[in-house]
Protein backbone atom coordinates (compact mmCIF):
# COMPACT_ATOMS: atom_id res chain seq x y z
CA UNK A 1 0.00 0.00 0.00
CA UNK A 2 1.95 3.26 -1.30
CA UNK A 3 -0.83 5.54 0.15
CA UNK A 4 1.81 7.57 2.14
CA UNK A 5 1.08 11.24 0.79
CA UNK A 6 -2.99 10.81 0.33
CA UNK A 7 -4.86 13.14 1.89
CA UNK A 8 -8.57 13.31 2.38
CA UNK A 9 -10.57 16.05 2.66
CA UNK A 10 -14.49 17.05 3.68
CA UNK A 11 -15.84 19.85 1.60
CA UNK A 12 -18.98 21.32 3.20
CA UNK A 13 -21.60 21.98 0.46
CA UNK A 14 -24.56 23.62 2.48
CA UNK A 15 -27.82 21.42 3.70
CA UNK A 16 -31.05 20.73 2.27
CA UNK A 17 -34.39 19.02 3.82
CA UNK A 18 -36.17 16.26 3.08
CA UNK A 19 -39.71 14.46 4.57
CA UNK A 20 -38.38 12.26 6.83
CA UNK A 21 -40.16 9.38 4.73
CA UNK A 22 -37.59 10.40 2.11
CA UNK A 23 -34.62 9.93 4.01
CA UNK A 24 -36.25 6.87 5.99
CA UNK A 25 -38.36 4.84 3.41
CA UNK A 26 -41.36 2.93 5.27
CA UNK A 27 -40.12 5.12 8.59
CA UNK A 28 -40.21 9.03 8.62
CA UNK A 29 -40.61 10.28 10.55
CA UNK A 30 -43.08 12.75 8.75
CA UNK A 31 -41.59 16.30 8.38
CA UNK A 32 -38.63 18.02 7.26
CA UNK A 33 -35.11 16.71 7.86
CA UNK A 34 -32.32 19.09 7.51
CA UNK A 35 -28.97 16.96 6.24
CA UNK A 36 -25.91 18.31 5.61
CA UNK A 37 -24.38 18.10 1.51
CA UNK A 38 -20.37 17.46 0.98
CA UNK A 39 -17.66 16.33 -1.07
CA UNK A 40 -14.90 14.55 -0.77
CA UNK A 41 -11.14 15.98 -2.38
CA UNK A 42 -8.85 13.27 -2.50
CA UNK A 43 -5.16 14.83 -2.97
CA UNK A 44 -3.44 11.52 -4.39
CA UNK A 45 -0.03 11.29 -6.27
CA UNK A 46 -1.85 10.33 -9.69
CA UNK A 47 -3.96 13.63 -9.02
CA UNK A 48 -6.87 15.33 -7.53
CA UNK A 49 -9.99 13.77 -6.86
CA UNK A 50 -12.94 15.29 -5.93
CA UNK A 51 -15.89 13.05 -5.16
CA UNK A 52 -18.82 14.45 -5.35
CA UNK A 53 -20.19 18.37 -5.49
CA UNK A 54 -22.96 19.57 -4.14
CA UNK A 55 -25.66 21.68 -5.09
CA UNK A 56 -26.24 24.63 -6.90
CA UNK A 57 -27.96 27.06 -4.72
CA UNK A 58 -29.61 28.90 -7.40
CA UNK A 59 -30.64 25.36 -8.88
CA UNK A 60 -32.55 24.25 -5.77
CA UNK A 61 -33.70 28.19 -5.13
CA UNK A 62 -35.75 27.41 -8.27
CA UNK A 63 -36.72 24.21 -7.75
CA UNK A 64 -37.73 23.99 -3.93
CA UNK A 65 -37.41 27.64 -2.36
CA UNK A 66 -35.76 28.27 0.58
CA UNK A 67 -34.83 24.38 0.76
CA UNK A 68 -30.88 25.05 0.15
CA UNK A 69 -29.05 26.60 2.82
CA UNK A 70 -25.39 27.16 1.09
CA UNK A 71 -23.28 30.46 1.88
CA UNK A 72 -20.68 31.56 -0.60
CA UNK A 73 -18.18 29.38 1.08
CA UNK A 74 -20.26 26.40 0.82
CA UNK A 75 -19.31 25.99 -2.73
CA UNK A 76 -17.01 24.11 -4.71
CA UNK A 77 -14.98 26.92 -5.82
CA UNK A 78 -15.08 28.42 -1.81
CA UNK A 79 -14.21 25.21 -0.38
CA UNK A 80 -11.29 23.97 -2.82
CA UNK A 81 -10.09 28.00 -1.44
CA UNK A 82 -9.73 26.85 2.24
CA UNK A 83 -7.33 24.39 0.61
CA UNK A 84 -5.26 26.45 -1.60
CA UNK A 85 -6.64 24.84 -5.05
CA UNK A 86 -8.51 25.93 -7.83
CA UNK A 87 -11.66 24.00 -9.65
CA UNK A 88 -9.28 24.18 -12.41
CA UNK A 89 -7.04 21.83 -10.44
CA UNK A 90 -9.19 19.01 -10.12
CA UNK A 91 -8.11 16.37 -12.24
CA UNK A 92 -11.03 13.73 -11.87
CA UNK A 93 -14.71 14.60 -10.37
CA UNK A 94 -16.59 11.33 -9.39
CA UNK A 95 -19.67 11.07 -8.79
CA UNK A 96 -22.02 8.88 -6.90
CA UNK A 97 -24.44 9.97 -9.26
CA UNK A 98 -26.08 12.29 -10.87
CA UNK A 99 -29.08 13.54 -8.72
CA UNK A 100 -29.11 17.30 -7.82
CA UNK A 101 -27.23 17.24 -4.76
CA UNK A 102 -24.41 15.38 -6.03
CA UNK A 103 -23.47 17.20 -9.06
CA UNK A 104 -24.05 20.55 -9.10
CA UNK A 105 -20.65 21.77 -8.76
CA UNK A 106 -19.29 19.42 -11.46
CA UNK A 107 -19.19 22.45 -13.67
CA UNK A 108 -16.92 23.85 -12.21
CA UNK A 109 -14.46 21.93 -12.73
CA UNK A 110 -13.16 22.93 -15.97
CA UNK A 111 -10.27 20.53 -17.05
CA UNK A 112 -11.27 17.17 -15.09
CA UNK A 113 -12.76 13.89 -16.09
CA UNK A 114 -15.55 13.11 -14.74
CA UNK A 115 -16.28 9.39 -13.74
CA UNK A 116 -19.18 8.08 -13.32
CA UNK A 117 -20.61 4.43 -13.83
CA UNK A 118 -21.56 3.70 -16.86
CA UNK A 119 -25.52 2.70 -15.97
CA UNK A 120 -25.52 6.05 -14.06
CA UNK A 121 -25.03 8.01 -17.14
CA UNK A 122 -27.34 6.38 -19.38
CA UNK A 123 -30.00 6.42 -16.21
CA UNK A 124 -29.31 10.60 -16.06
CA UNK A 125 -29.23 10.48 -19.79
CA UNK A 126 -32.89 9.32 -20.24
CA UNK A 127 -34.74 9.13 -17.07
CA UNK A 128 -37.92 7.51 -16.29
CA UNK A 129 -40.45 10.10 -15.42
CA UNK A 130 -40.14 9.76 -11.49
CA UNK A 131 -36.63 9.85 -11.51
CA UNK A 132 -36.75 13.54 -13.90
CA UNK A 133 -36.69 15.12 -10.53
CA UNK A 134 -33.52 14.41 -8.96
CA UNK A 135 -31.64 14.07 -12.08
CA UNK A 136 -32.59 17.55 -12.88
CA UNK A 137 -29.77 19.11 -12.71
CA UNK A 138 -27.65 18.61 -15.71
CA UNK A 139 -25.89 21.54 -16.38
CA UNK A 140 -22.19 19.41 -16.28
CA UNK A 141 -23.62 18.39 -19.42
CA UNK A 142 -26.37 20.64 -21.28
CA UNK A 143 -26.99 18.59 -24.47
CA UNK A 144 -28.15 15.38 -21.98
CA UNK A 145 -31.42 17.67 -21.07
CA UNK A 146 -32.66 17.63 -24.32
CA UNK A 147 -32.88 14.02 -23.97
CA UNK A 148 -30.38 13.67 -27.12
CA UNK A 149 -28.08 10.36 -27.20
CA UNK A 150 -25.10 10.97 -25.41
CA UNK A 151 -22.65 9.00 -27.57
CA UNK A 152 -23.16 11.54 -30.41
CA UNK A 153 -21.12 13.43 -28.70
CA UNK A 154 -18.48 10.65 -28.33
CA UNK A 155 -16.54 11.37 -24.75
CA UNK A 156 -16.85 15.34 -24.91
CA UNK A 157 -19.59 16.61 -23.16
CA UNK A 158 -19.77 20.66 -21.66
CA UNK A 159 -16.90 21.28 -19.43
CA UNK A 160 -15.91 18.02 -19.29
CA UNK A 161 -14.77 14.51 -20.52
CA UNK A 162 -17.19 11.28 -18.78
CA UNK A 163 -15.48 8.04 -18.23
CA UNK A 164 -17.57 5.38 -18.00
CA UNK A 165 -17.34 2.83 -15.72
CA UNK A 166 -18.64 -0.80 -14.19
CA UNK A 167 -17.94 -3.14 -11.84
CA UNK A 168 -15.93 -2.42 -8.56
CA UNK A 169 -12.39 -0.77 -9.43
CA UNK A 170 -9.35 0.80 -8.13
CA UNK A 171 -9.06 3.59 -10.32
CA UNK A 172 -5.82 4.67 -8.58
CA UNK A 173 -3.98 3.26 -6.54
CA UNK A 174 -5.88 2.58 -2.72
CA UNK A 175 -8.72 4.31 -4.65
CA UNK A 176 -11.84 2.36 -4.91
CA UNK A 177 -14.90 2.46 -6.06
CA UNK A 178 -17.49 -0.21 -5.44
CA UNK A 179 -20.84 -0.97 -7.13
CA UNK A 180 -23.83 -0.08 -4.56
CA UNK A 181 -27.35 0.24 -6.99
CA UNK A 182 -30.54 0.93 -6.09
CA UNK A 183 -30.95 4.59 -5.30
CA UNK A 184 -30.04 4.75 -8.81
CA UNK A 185 -28.81 2.19 -11.33
CA UNK A 186 -25.41 3.00 -11.56
CA UNK A 187 -24.41 4.09 -8.07
CA UNK A 188 -20.76 3.92 -6.72
CA UNK A 189 -19.27 4.41 -3.93
CA UNK A 190 -15.47 5.66 -2.57
CA UNK A 191 -13.04 4.11 -0.24
CA UNK A 192 -9.80 5.41 -0.04
CA UNK A 193 -6.74 3.98 1.37
CA UNK A 194 -5.11 5.89 3.78
CA UNK A 195 -0.95 5.48 5.35
CA UNK A 196 -2.44 6.62 8.99
CA UNK A 197 -5.59 5.81 9.90
CA UNK A 198 -8.38 3.28 9.01
CA UNK A 199 -9.59 3.28 5.34
CA UNK A 200 -12.65 5.40 4.87
CA UNK A 201 -15.89 4.36 3.17
CA UNK A 202 -17.70 7.44 1.71
CA UNK A 203 -20.98 5.26 1.17
CA UNK A 204 -22.87 8.30 -0.90
CA UNK A 205 -26.32 7.74 -0.54
CA UNK A 206 -26.22 3.83 -0.39
CA UNK A 207 -26.36 4.76 2.96
CA UNK A 208 -27.81 8.37 4.34
CA UNK A 209 -26.85 7.85 7.75
CA UNK A 210 -26.05 5.89 10.51
CA UNK A 211 -29.95 5.10 11.56
CA UNK A 212 -30.27 3.43 7.65
CA UNK A 213 -27.43 1.27 8.94
CA UNK A 214 -28.34 0.40 11.90
CA UNK A 215 -32.09 -0.03 11.30
CA UNK A 216 -31.48 -1.16 7.67
CA UNK A 217 -33.35 1.11 6.19
CA UNK A 218 -32.80 2.53 2.81
CA UNK A 219 -33.54 6.01 0.98
CA UNK A 220 -37.39 7.24 0.01
CA UNK A 221 -35.73 7.70 -3.28
CA UNK A 222 -34.64 4.44 -5.16
CA UNK A 223 -35.01 3.16 -8.60
CA UNK A 224 -34.92 -1.15 -7.06
CA UNK A 225 -35.68 -1.85 -3.72
CA UNK A 226 -33.77 -5.35 -3.39
CA UNK A 227 -30.89 -3.77 -4.62
CA UNK A 228 -30.89 -1.05 -2.18
CA UNK A 229 -31.08 -3.12 0.44
CA UNK A 230 -28.43 -5.39 -1.07
CA UNK A 231 -26.09 -2.08 -1.40
CA UNK A 232 -26.85 -1.44 2.71
CA UNK A 233 -25.68 -4.66 3.03
CA UNK A 234 -22.80 -4.93 0.29
CA UNK A 235 -21.47 -1.57 2.38
CA UNK A 236 -22.00 -3.51 5.75
CA UNK A 237 -19.47 -6.02 4.40
CA UNK A 238 -17.32 -3.79 2.94
CA UNK A 239 -16.33 -2.26 6.09
CA UNK A 240 -16.28 -5.38 8.03
CA UNK A 241 -13.87 -7.14 5.21
CA UNK A 242 -11.31 -4.08 5.06
CA UNK A 243 -12.09 -2.48 8.63
CA UNK A 244 -12.97 0.80 7.46
CA UNK A 245 -15.38 3.41 8.59
CA UNK A 246 -18.23 4.86 6.85
CA UNK A 247 -19.12 7.79 6.23
CA UNK A 248 -22.45 8.65 5.55
CA UNK A 249 -23.88 11.27 2.96
CA UNK A 250 -26.31 13.06 5.00
CA UNK A 251 -26.13 12.50 8.80
CA UNK A 252 -26.04 16.05 10.71
CA UNK A 253 -24.74 13.98 13.56
CA UNK A 254 -22.66 12.14 12.31
CA UNK A 255 -21.00 15.51 10.00
CA UNK A 256 -20.58 17.16 13.45
CA UNK A 257 -17.76 14.80 14.61
CA UNK A 258 -15.76 14.64 11.28
CA UNK A 259 -13.50 17.17 10.85
CA UNK A 260 -13.95 19.82 7.78
CA UNK A 261 -11.24 21.38 5.21
CA UNK A 262 -8.96 22.62 5.36
CA UNK A 263 -8.23 19.67 8.09
CA UNK A 264 -7.20 16.58 6.27
CA UNK A 265 -7.42 12.87 6.68
CA UNK A 266 -4.31 11.05 6.23
CA UNK B 1 -72.04 -12.38 -20.80
CA UNK B 2 -74.86 -13.67 -18.36
CA UNK B 3 -74.04 -11.66 -15.40
CA UNK B 4 -77.91 -10.42 -15.46
CA UNK B 5 -78.08 -11.56 -11.33
CA UNK B 6 -74.74 -10.67 -10.45
CA UNK B 7 -74.90 -7.78 -7.40
CA UNK B 8 -71.88 -5.88 -6.09
CA UNK B 9 -72.17 -4.26 -2.28
CA UNK B 10 -69.31 -1.67 -1.02
CA UNK B 11 -68.72 -2.59 2.45
CA UNK B 12 -67.51 0.07 4.67
CA UNK B 13 -64.78 -1.30 7.01
CA UNK B 14 -64.09 2.02 8.04
CA UNK B 15 -60.55 4.35 7.66
CA UNK B 16 -56.82 4.52 8.94
CA UNK B 17 -54.54 6.95 8.22
CA UNK B 18 -50.72 6.87 6.68
CA UNK B 19 -48.05 10.11 6.29
CA UNK B 20 -49.02 11.46 2.63
CA UNK B 21 -45.15 10.61 1.60
CA UNK B 22 -46.82 6.75 2.13
CA UNK B 23 -49.73 7.07 -0.13
CA UNK B 24 -48.37 9.21 -2.79
CA UNK B 25 -44.39 7.97 -3.20
CA UNK B 26 -41.70 10.97 -3.90
CA UNK B 27 -44.63 13.14 -3.51
CA UNK B 28 -46.36 13.44 -0.42
CA UNK B 29 -47.46 15.88 1.43
CA UNK B 30 -46.33 15.54 4.27
CA UNK B 31 -48.89 14.66 7.12
CA UNK B 32 -50.87 11.97 7.96
CA UNK B 33 -53.64 11.47 5.30
CA UNK B 34 -57.05 9.56 5.88
CA UNK B 35 -58.44 7.20 3.77
CA UNK B 36 -61.29 4.90 3.80
CA UNK B 37 -61.02 1.03 3.93
CA UNK B 38 -63.46 -0.91 1.99
CA UNK B 39 -64.45 -4.26 0.55
CA UNK B 40 -66.53 -5.53 -1.98
CA UNK B 41 -69.32 -8.13 -1.63
CA UNK B 42 -69.89 -9.80 -5.54
CA UNK B 43 -73.36 -11.44 -4.94
CA UNK B 44 -72.53 -13.86 -8.11
CA UNK B 45 -74.64 -17.26 -9.64
CA UNK B 46 -71.91 -19.09 -8.31
CA UNK B 47 -71.42 -18.14 -5.02
CA UNK B 48 -70.52 -15.15 -2.65
CA UNK B 49 -67.32 -13.36 -3.11
CA UNK B 50 -65.59 -11.07 -0.86
CA UNK B 51 -62.97 -9.34 -2.45
CA UNK B 52 -60.84 -7.79 0.87
CA UNK B 53 -61.97 -7.97 4.17
CA UNK B 54 -60.69 -4.23 5.82
CA UNK B 55 -58.42 -4.06 9.11
CA UNK B 56 -59.14 -5.62 12.49
CA UNK B 57 -59.11 -2.42 15.07
CA UNK B 58 -57.70 -4.46 17.90
CA UNK B 59 -54.60 -5.30 15.54
CA UNK B 60 -54.08 -1.78 14.70
CA UNK B 61 -54.69 -0.09 17.76
CA UNK B 62 -52.10 -2.40 18.81
CA UNK B 63 -49.46 -1.45 15.84
CA UNK B 64 -50.54 2.08 16.21
CA UNK B 65 -52.72 3.56 18.88
CA UNK B 66 -55.58 5.77 17.60
CA UNK B 67 -55.11 5.40 14.05
CA UNK B 68 -57.42 2.63 13.10
CA UNK B 69 -61.86 4.35 12.98
CA UNK B 70 -63.98 1.55 12.90
CA UNK B 71 -67.75 1.62 14.45
CA UNK B 72 -68.81 -1.92 15.50
CA UNK B 73 -71.04 -2.03 11.96
CA UNK B 74 -67.99 -1.32 9.99
CA UNK B 75 -66.33 -5.06 10.09
CA UNK B 76 -67.53 -7.88 8.22
CA UNK B 77 -69.96 -9.51 10.30
CA UNK B 78 -71.49 -5.90 10.70
CA UNK B 79 -71.47 -4.50 6.61
CA UNK B 80 -72.47 -8.24 5.92
CA UNK B 81 -75.65 -7.79 8.05
CA UNK B 82 -76.67 -4.89 6.38
CA UNK B 83 -77.47 -7.33 3.73
CA UNK B 84 -79.21 -9.57 5.24
CA UNK B 85 -76.11 -11.94 5.45
CA UNK B 86 -73.44 -13.76 7.72
CA UNK B 87 -69.81 -14.26 7.79
CA UNK B 88 -70.54 -18.34 7.16
CA UNK B 89 -72.30 -17.17 3.83
CA UNK B 90 -69.13 -16.08 2.09
CA UNK B 91 -67.87 -19.07 -0.10
CA UNK B 92 -64.75 -17.48 -1.41
CA UNK B 93 -62.60 -14.46 0.09
CA UNK B 94 -60.47 -12.98 -2.82
CA UNK B 95 -57.11 -10.86 -1.18
CA UNK B 96 -56.11 -8.61 -3.20
CA UNK B 97 -52.85 -8.59 -1.48
CA UNK B 98 -52.43 -10.06 2.54
CA UNK B 99 -51.53 -6.43 3.87
CA UNK B 100 -52.92 -5.68 7.08
CA UNK B 101 -55.66 -3.32 6.10
CA UNK B 102 -56.92 -5.68 3.08
CA UNK B 103 -57.07 -9.31 5.11
CA UNK B 104 -58.30 -8.36 8.57
CA UNK B 105 -61.95 -9.98 8.09
CA UNK B 106 -60.63 -13.45 6.82
CA UNK B 107 -60.87 -15.40 9.75
CA UNK B 108 -64.72 -13.83 10.36
CA UNK B 109 -65.19 -16.16 7.14
CA UNK B 110 -64.93 -20.05 8.22
CA UNK B 111 -66.41 -21.25 5.33
CA UNK B 112 -64.90 -19.41 2.44
CA UNK B 113 -62.68 -20.80 0.02
CA UNK B 114 -59.99 -17.90 0.43
CA UNK B 115 -58.24 -17.33 -2.85
CA UNK B 116 -55.05 -14.90 -3.97
CA UNK B 117 -51.96 -14.88 -5.94
CA UNK B 118 -49.62 -17.61 -5.30
CA UNK B 119 -46.79 -14.78 -5.11
CA UNK B 120 -48.56 -13.30 -2.11
CA UNK B 121 -49.44 -16.23 -0.08
CA UNK B 122 -45.18 -16.33 -0.55
CA UNK B 123 -44.40 -13.28 0.37
CA UNK B 124 -46.72 -13.35 3.73
CA UNK B 125 -45.24 -16.60 4.54
CA UNK B 126 -41.83 -15.13 4.36
CA UNK B 127 -41.48 -12.07 4.33
CA UNK B 128 -38.56 -9.56 3.70
CA UNK B 129 -37.75 -7.85 7.02
CA UNK B 130 -39.24 -4.65 5.44
CA UNK B 131 -42.29 -6.29 4.64
CA UNK B 132 -43.39 -7.49 8.02
CA UNK B 133 -45.04 -4.75 8.98
CA UNK B 134 -47.22 -5.14 6.30
CA UNK B 135 -47.84 -8.32 6.61
CA UNK B 136 -48.37 -7.91 9.97
CA UNK B 137 -51.78 -9.72 10.54
CA UNK B 138 -51.74 -13.36 9.78
CA UNK B 139 -54.89 -14.21 12.03
CA UNK B 140 -56.31 -15.54 8.98
CA UNK B 141 -53.77 -18.26 8.76
CA UNK B 142 -51.77 -18.46 11.99
CA UNK B 143 -49.25 -21.19 11.48
CA UNK B 144 -48.24 -19.01 9.05
CA UNK B 145 -46.57 -16.57 11.58
CA UNK B 146 -43.90 -18.90 12.75
CA UNK B 147 -42.69 -18.96 9.24
CA UNK B 148 -43.80 -22.06 8.53
CA UNK B 149 -43.60 -23.73 5.72
CA UNK B 150 -47.78 -23.43 4.01
CA UNK B 151 -47.47 -26.61 1.99
CA UNK B 152 -46.83 -28.64 4.85
CA UNK B 153 -50.17 -27.89 6.06
CA UNK B 154 -51.71 -28.81 2.42
CA UNK B 155 -54.55 -26.61 1.20
CA UNK B 156 -55.83 -26.40 5.14
CA UNK B 157 -55.34 -23.33 7.27
CA UNK B 158 -57.15 -21.98 10.54
CA UNK B 159 -60.44 -21.26 8.72
CA UNK B 160 -60.19 -21.29 4.99
CA UNK B 161 -58.92 -23.44 2.28
CA UNK B 162 -56.36 -21.25 0.16
CA UNK B 163 -56.51 -21.42 -3.39
CA UNK B 164 -53.42 -20.10 -5.06
CA UNK B 165 -53.59 -19.06 -8.63
CA UNK B 166 -51.19 -16.61 -11.12
CA UNK B 167 -51.75 -15.04 -14.33
CA UNK B 168 -54.84 -13.41 -15.62
CA UNK B 169 -57.60 -15.21 -14.26
CA UNK B 170 -61.98 -15.23 -15.12
CA UNK B 171 -62.54 -17.08 -11.65
CA UNK B 172 -66.16 -17.20 -12.16
CA UNK B 173 -68.19 -15.87 -15.05
CA UNK B 174 -67.64 -11.93 -15.88
CA UNK B 175 -65.17 -11.88 -12.44
CA UNK B 176 -61.77 -11.47 -13.53
CA UNK B 177 -58.34 -11.28 -11.71
CA UNK B 178 -55.58 -9.31 -13.27
CA UNK B 179 -52.41 -9.34 -11.87
CA UNK B 180 -50.94 -6.09 -10.71
CA UNK B 181 -48.03 -6.97 -8.92
CA UNK B 182 -45.32 -4.29 -7.24
CA UNK B 183 -46.98 -2.99 -4.44
CA UNK B 184 -46.70 -6.79 -2.89
CA UNK B 185 -45.14 -9.28 -5.48
CA UNK B 186 -48.70 -11.46 -5.87
CA UNK B 187 -51.47 -8.36 -6.30
CA UNK B 188 -54.37 -8.74 -7.79
CA UNK B 189 -56.73 -6.50 -9.23
CA UNK B 190 -60.74 -7.48 -9.24
CA UNK B 191 -62.97 -6.85 -12.60
CA UNK B 192 -67.00 -7.12 -12.54
CA UNK B 193 -68.87 -7.19 -15.45
CA UNK B 194 -72.46 -6.72 -14.87
CA UNK B 195 -75.33 -6.29 -16.73
CA UNK B 196 -76.79 -2.75 -16.03
CA UNK B 197 -73.13 -0.66 -16.23
CA UNK B 198 -69.92 -0.75 -17.24
CA UNK B 199 -67.67 -3.17 -15.57
CA UNK B 200 -66.77 -1.75 -12.13
CA UNK B 201 -62.30 -2.41 -11.67
CA UNK B 202 -61.91 -2.55 -8.16
CA UNK B 203 -57.49 -1.72 -8.24
CA UNK B 204 -56.51 -2.57 -5.44
CA UNK B 205 -53.47 -1.02 -3.83
CA UNK B 206 -51.98 -0.55 -7.20
CA UNK B 207 -53.60 2.21 -7.62
CA UNK B 208 -54.61 4.14 -4.16
CA UNK B 209 -56.55 7.16 -5.50
CA UNK B 210 -57.27 9.10 -8.59
CA UNK B 211 -54.16 11.56 -8.28
CA UNK B 212 -52.22 8.32 -8.08
CA UNK B 213 -53.88 7.42 -12.17
CA UNK B 214 -53.48 11.09 -12.95
CA UNK B 215 -50.49 11.90 -11.96
CA UNK B 216 -48.74 8.89 -12.31
CA UNK B 217 -47.47 8.24 -8.50
CA UNK B 218 -47.29 4.55 -6.77
CA UNK B 219 -47.59 3.55 -3.51
CA UNK B 220 -45.07 4.48 -0.73
CA UNK B 221 -45.10 0.69 0.11
CA UNK B 222 -43.99 -1.07 -2.89
CA UNK B 223 -41.37 -4.06 -3.62
CA UNK B 224 -40.77 -3.30 -7.05
CA UNK B 225 -40.87 0.10 -8.47
CA UNK B 226 -40.80 -0.57 -12.30
CA UNK B 227 -43.98 -3.28 -11.50
CA UNK B 228 -45.71 -0.92 -9.79
CA UNK B 229 -45.90 1.40 -12.00
CA UNK B 230 -46.29 -1.18 -14.94
CA UNK B 231 -49.49 -2.11 -12.93
CA UNK B 232 -50.66 1.41 -12.95
CA UNK B 233 -50.10 1.74 -16.91
CA UNK B 234 -51.69 -1.69 -16.93
CA UNK B 235 -55.00 -0.70 -15.13
CA UNK B 236 -54.94 2.29 -17.28
CA UNK B 237 -55.16 -0.63 -20.66
CA UNK B 238 -57.48 -2.58 -19.01
CA UNK B 239 -59.92 0.20 -18.16
CA UNK B 240 -59.71 1.53 -21.70
CA UNK B 241 -60.01 -1.96 -23.01
CA UNK B 242 -63.37 -2.72 -21.57
CA UNK B 243 -64.65 0.59 -20.86
CA UNK B 244 -64.19 -0.40 -17.07
CA UNK B 245 -65.20 2.14 -14.37
CA UNK B 246 -61.65 2.25 -11.83
CA UNK B 247 -62.50 1.99 -8.26
CA UNK B 248 -59.43 2.94 -6.14
CA UNK B 249 -58.61 1.64 -2.60
CA UNK B 250 -58.07 4.10 -0.84
CA UNK B 251 -59.29 7.39 -2.06
CA UNK B 252 -61.66 9.46 0.31
CA UNK B 253 -63.26 11.75 -1.96
CA UNK B 254 -63.84 9.37 -4.28
CA UNK B 255 -65.40 6.79 -1.66
CA UNK B 256 -68.21 9.82 -1.05
CA UNK B 257 -69.36 9.46 -4.74
CA UNK B 258 -69.97 5.93 -4.33
CA UNK B 259 -73.16 3.45 -3.06
CA UNK B 260 -71.94 1.74 0.25
CA UNK B 261 -73.89 -1.18 1.35
CA UNK B 262 -76.96 -1.91 1.74
CA UNK B 263 -77.58 -0.31 -2.27
CA UNK B 264 -75.76 -1.54 -4.89
CA UNK B 265 -74.46 -1.97 -8.19
CA UNK B 266 -75.74 -4.25 -11.07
Amino acid sequence: MTSANTKVYLLDFGSMALDGHMIYWMHGPSGAIRFPVYGVLVDHKDGKFLFDTGFDKTFIDGLIPGNAIQADRQTVPGQLDLVGLRPQDITHVINSHYHVDHVGGNKHCMHATAICHKCELEAASNPQPFERRGYGDLSFAPQLQAGSDPTAYGDEIYTQKIETLTGDQEIAKGLFLFETPGHTPGHYSLMVELSGRRPMLFCGDACYTHRSLEENIISGAHVDVKQTFDSLEKLRGLAAKHDAELFYSHDAKAWQGWLPAPAYYA
